[in-house]
Parts: C-alpha cells; structure tokens; sequence
C-alpha cells in the first residue's frame, strides 16, 4: 500500500518542534510492505491543510494526519475535515465519555476547552484516542481513507498501533513480502566501505537492495528484499546478509539494528560484566544511552559525571599531581578514570571520556574537538586497559555524540578481546 | 518570502532517521521573517523527486533541498537536478580542488567515489561546501531559486548559515518585521493555561498571535508579531508578553526561549551555586541536559547515576536501612541521595530520582511512571530539602524525559525560594 502522511503544525516549520510521527508511523508499517511515499509538512492554516490533502489523495490509497487537534485557538485541523469531507461538527456523546475518562485517569478536572475535544465531524468514523483527548477520526472518499491522528508522539504511536493500523490492515491488505536486513559496521567511511564491497553490491539480483546508513561512528547498512514468494525472500535476504557479515569481518558490530549501546549491553550479559561510565566532556550521555535501553539494569552498575576536578579526585581517585602534570583532557587521567569509575562502583568495565566538547576551551595544542578515552576491564590476570585520543569535528553536541558512540564502540572491542 | 523545503532519502521514509535540517533551516530563516511554507519528504526516486520539485516550485519563491547527495549509487538527486535544470554532468575543476581539501583535513585518502562528487551539473552555481565533500548547487528558473544541499545535518547548518542564506538574503530580501517573545510556564496544562489567559487571548490585535507549545513538564507561549514598522511590533510584543508574564507569576520561568536546564545554570551561576546529579531511574539524563549546554562547566560540579543499590550505598551514602524498609523508590532514599551528591561531588545543590521507567519493575503500589524527585541545596542554615513522589505517563523515554524535566523545575524553584 502507499501511504501519505501529512504531518501538521506551525511549530513544526519554524523549527521549536522536530516531527517524530511520521517515522514512527513509517517503522511501524514497514514489516507489512506498507511504504510512505511522501511526508507533507504543513501550517496549522486551512489553504495549506486543504492543499496538503488534495495531493496526499491524488498520490496514495491512504492518507494519514497527525496534529492540529489540541484544544486552543491555533489548531484548526478539525474543522478543515468537516469541511473537506462534508457533514458538521457535533457533540458526540460516546466521544465525550471517553475525553472524561482520560482526564479523570490524569487526576484533572474537565473544563470546558478539552470537553469541546469531543465535538467533532459527523462524516467521520471515530476512533477512540484512550491515551489522549483528541479523538482520531477516519474518513472514505472512493477507495481512499484518511485518518486524522493527534501530534503528541506517544499517543499517535500507541493509537496508531493497537487501533489504527490494524483496522486499515483489514480495510486494505497486502502479499508482498518485505524482509530486511542491517549490519551495524564500524571503522569505515561511507565511501570507502562502498568500494570495499562494490562489486558485490552491483552483482546483487534486483529483489534487493542495498541502503547506507551512516551515523557518527557507525555505518547501518540495511539489505531490503520484496518478493512474492515470502520464503523465497526470507531466505535470500538471510543468505547476502551473511556474505556481506563475512565480508566485514570483525568491523560488523551487529548483524541486527541494534545501537552501540544495545550491543554493549548484551555482550557485557553474556560475559556477566557489569558496566559503569566515568564521564567528563560527554557529561552523562555514555550513561543515558546505555539506561534508555529497558532491561539495561541487569548489565549497568552506574557511572560518574567527573565534570569538575574535584569529583574526578575525589570519586574516581585520579592522581592530583597527573592532573597537574597532563591536564584533564589526557590518557593517564582518563585511564585512571575508567579503573576509578570500576572500584568506585564495584563494576567490572567501564569506558571513560576527557575532552573540549567546546565551542569554548580549546587550545593549539587540544582544540575543539579532542577527546581522550578509555576503557578498562577487570579480568583475572588484572587490568585490561585500552585509550586513544580522538578529533572529532563538528559542534559541541556532534563532539558528545561522537565521543559517546566511540566510547561504547571500545567497550564492546574490549569485551570481544578485539582490541 | 515563501520557501519551500525538500527532505530527500529513503531513509527518512523509513523511518531509520528524523529530519531535524527543515527545522533547522526554519529557525535561521525565522529572525528575517523568511518562513517555511512547508516540507515535502521524498524517497531517492526519480519522479519523487521531480514531482516534488514541481510543486515547490509553483508554491514558493525559493526551494531548498537537503539529501540524496551521498555517494554511493542510492543518492540520485544530483542527476535528476541535472535533468530538471537542463546542461550535463561534468568534473569541475575547483569542486575537486575542496573535496581533495576536505578529505585531508579528516586524514582519509581520496577515493574514486568522493572524488565524483566533482561531477556537478554545467546548468548550476557551484558554492563549496568546506565541511564535506559534497558540493552545494544553485540552479534558478524565472524568478525561483533551487539550491541543492547535503543531508549531514552538521553540513546543512554550518553552510546555510555561512554561504547558501547571506546569497539568498542578497539575491531576495523583505522589508516586513517579525519580532517573537516567548515564555516558558510550568505547573499548566495547556488548556488550563488557555482558559486562564482566554480573555485577554481574544483581545490580542491582529499583528500578534500567540502559539501554545506543549513539552513534558512546561509550555512553551510563544507571542509572533509582524509588522511593516519594526519599532512599533517590537514595542508591541515587549508590551504584550509583558502583561503575559504578569498574569502568570510564579508559572513563568523564563521570558526567554531557554530549555529549564538552560534556566538553571543561569539561576545557579547567578547564585554561585554549584549542581550536582544523583541519577537512577532517569540514568544521567538530567546531567547530560545540563552538560549540553555551552558553558556548562561553570555551574556544574559532576554527577553520580547510581543504578544499582550498591552506587546508592557505596557513594551517596545511602542507608541500607532504608533501602531496605523504603525500597530504592522512596522520598527517604532520593533525599538522601540528593544530599549525598552535594557531599560527594563537593556541589551546593542537587537533584535526585529513583523511579520505575518501564516497561518492566511496575508493582500495584509503584506503577511503571512511578518517580520519587529530591531536591537539596546547602545554605547556611543548613540543608533545604524538598521531595515529592510523581506519575508520568508514556513508555520508558517519556518518563525519563518528564522526571528530567520536572527535577530541573524542582531545582529552579528550590533557587528561587518558591518551595
């Protein structure tokens, strides 16, 4: 099926607000063959909504909405469907029930703003939204279904899923048969890893694919297949996924999607390692991607944000006198800080950074951009230490990332004695 | 002037990546009243692209393009610009000159691949992109301007602001003024701060509108005026959002488009305060929000996630009594984790969670969204302490996202004597 998504909201033009829904939407349809052909980003302006739909409906079969239905003044979306669709805007009962019980489940009291929530197109189909006050309403011209949905995230992902998607499936249908599969690489360059693997790309049969994927330190690389023939596919996906693993060698990471941190914490699971951070420029980053992992508390003892010197003695017990002598932003310090960061915690591996995030701090010698890390891994014969110093371009959140995604990328060699 | 913005690659269909360059572009173009009147997100595909490129065309001025200039075969954008502008694909001597300079500014050899990136079409302006190896294209048909970037969000940023803008901004140009106001409240939800200011939203003049911008935790009012007369429209928001502020008190932390870590720094820098983090369930979070921010290093002492009861014990100084009696998630736990943070960084103030982010750890008595939140900060009478128990709704990142939010508010308030 082709879908169109119109992503509503001036918020979203001028930029306050970055659009989430309609990859989400995207993810979540991509199993079943179901692709987004095109993503309109429009103003809460009814020219522009009126517009937005008339192409959406000339290109796809179906046409999903998200946003411009909050309670105030500036979201019109709405009224623009009533219009659009015909019919008017009434009082639905069943609507209004629904709008309370949401409300009392958040402990607020209904006022009349979020009540009006429950007036909506009598054209309409409506979809209860059990997780918000906007309820989603789902229109037919022809064969052609439009859905409106709401713009906050976690309500248009849990409605989209348990509610919308499975009615359209039964409304629409598909039997081809996608199957994908992605390689998390490392060590590479966009280009270079192309050439590596040139003649194999370009001798690959015209039921797959191949996509680069490139993020601050990794590349993903994903091996689309459509077919007919589901195990056909399945099975020829399987078999160039594992040429091209075999290939890259040790610089696959992952042969799922996974990210660095995912991989980390279930290489350090199977060893029975548990991680911690000692973190200076990345200031809580390296902990706060590995813990927005569920379940990463089985492999994560936790970790130090050493921003100050203070905490970077006094915590992680790094020599003064180093400190003096190298500076904060070098290899004795932040090796110290890794094997700190272990006895502190009682961990038994832990990546620790020191660098100039900047844009402030940087000197001839340690520009913008330089970063020190190490891991360090308690094993038997004693220390298992590892630290590089790095320069990462780019600004100050582009330096954290970077520095992050190499710092669990080191942890994961460590653990794989690749290092 | 009008713009028109096409995000191009498949990846972004997918779902694999979000765009955050057409915010980025809105925001730059913001200031000098240039808006974005919408954004079209194609696949690499020919017609996707040439079709989108016809519809921007006629609706706006300029187009902006980002993506699809990788080089590996998925990115076609130059070659269907080459088709639609007219001339031919050629090596350009100067294009190659800065791919070769940009490549050995990362210390990576020049493959063939990134040396066809030189290859540019004859029908376009070549302006150098000096921070990657794909070139920037202006092409102009009529009155209209297409320029042609890369996708790199660090590249698109960088380069529209130094390069592609300044010439857009010479080559067009308007008069009109746009001034922007905006305050950050908290303790609303959007409704109820919509009925609160009703009256007085309804009396606004019809140069200025006001947009409600909901995030976890706070909103967002932002008040846009536009105005032939840039003295008047500047007084006028002045005016405005002035008796805004007024209005809502307490509820207004900032008057300034600033993140509540932002407020924070601010605040404690202010009161030579330095903050410290004892972090589980939002597990270096806060800590990373704060350390975002340029500067940083001057409010910010460090931070402890202590994921496991053992960090709790072993560097807060938690007492294994009350982990026990209590659990980890109790007002008696985050207090004295917020204490121990100040003791064991050497910081004046700090914020403690401990809380059940998902999906797993819910019981009936502590639901998964269940967070205890402490703040402590030092005085000279000794420690203030102020500590509640909240219930965030959503999946594992928006709870993390809300309890984040809702500490730094704590942390604020606690600064202002407003608890």
């Amino acid at each position: 099926m082709n879908v169109s998504v119109i992503v509503i909201g001036d918020e979203l033009l001028i930029g306050q607000v970055v659009d989430t829904n309609s990859g989400e939407l995207a993810r979540q349809m991509a199993p079943w063959g179901w692709r987004v052909a095109d993503v309109q980003t429009v103003a809460d302006d009814a020219d522009a909504i009126t517009r937005a739909i008339d192409r959406a409906m000339e290109l796809s079969d179906i046409v999903l909405t998200t946003g411009g239905l909050g309670p105030t003044k500036d979201d019109i979306t709405k009224g623009v469907l009533c219009d659009y669709f015909g019919g008017e805007l009434r009082l639905d009962e069943a609507t209004l029930e629904n709008v309370r019980r949401v409300v009392s489940r958040r402990g607020i009291a209904l006022n009349r703003l979020t009540a009006d929530q429950a007036i909506v197109p009598t054209s309409a189909t409506i979809i209860q939204n059990e997780v918000g006050t906007a309820p989603i309403t789902w229109f037919e011209r022809g064969d052609k279904v439009l859905v409106s949905m709401p713009g906050v995230p976690f309500e248009t992902r849990q409605m989209f899923s348990e509610k919308v998607f499975p009615m359209l499936r039964r409304r629409f249908g598909t039997d081809v048969a996608i199957r994908h599969a992605t390689l998390i690489v490392t060590g590479y360059t966009e280009s270079a890893l192309a050439m590596k693997i040139a003649d194999w790309e370009t001798a690959l049969p015209p039921h797959l694919h191949l996509a680069y994927l490139p993020r601050p330190g990794v590349i993903r690389l994903r091996l689309d297949g459509t077919h007919r023939d589901e195990k056909f596919i399945t099975a020829e996906v399987d078999r160039y996924a594992g040429e091209l693993a075999g290939m890259l060698g040790d610089a696959v990471l992952a042969t799922d999607d996974l990210s660095p941190a995912e991989i980390l914490l279930h290489d350090a699971g199977q060893q029975g390692m548990m991680i911690a951070t000692a973190e200076s420029c990345t200031g809580g980053n390296i902990a706060h991607s590995i813990t927005m992992i569920p379940g990463s508390s089985a492999a994560m003892q936790g970790g130090i944000v050493a921003y100050s010197n203070e905490v970077k003695r006094r915590i992680l017990n790094v020599s003064a006198d180093d400190l003096d002598r190298y500076g904060a932003v070098s290899i004795p310090v932040v090796e110290q800080m890794a094997r700190g960061a272990c006895e502190a915690t009682g961990a038994t591996i832990a990546m620790a950074t020191s660098g100039i995030a900047g844009p402030g701090g940087g000197t001839e010698e340690k520009p913008v951009g330089t970063v020190c890390i190490a891991v360090a891994m308690k094993t038997a014969d004693g220390w298992k230490t590892y630290s590089e110093t790095a320069r990462f371009p780019g600004n100050r959140p582009r330096v954290i990332d970077a520095a992050t995604t190499r710092a669990l990328i080191l942890a994961i060699k460590l653990l794989r004695g690749q290092l």
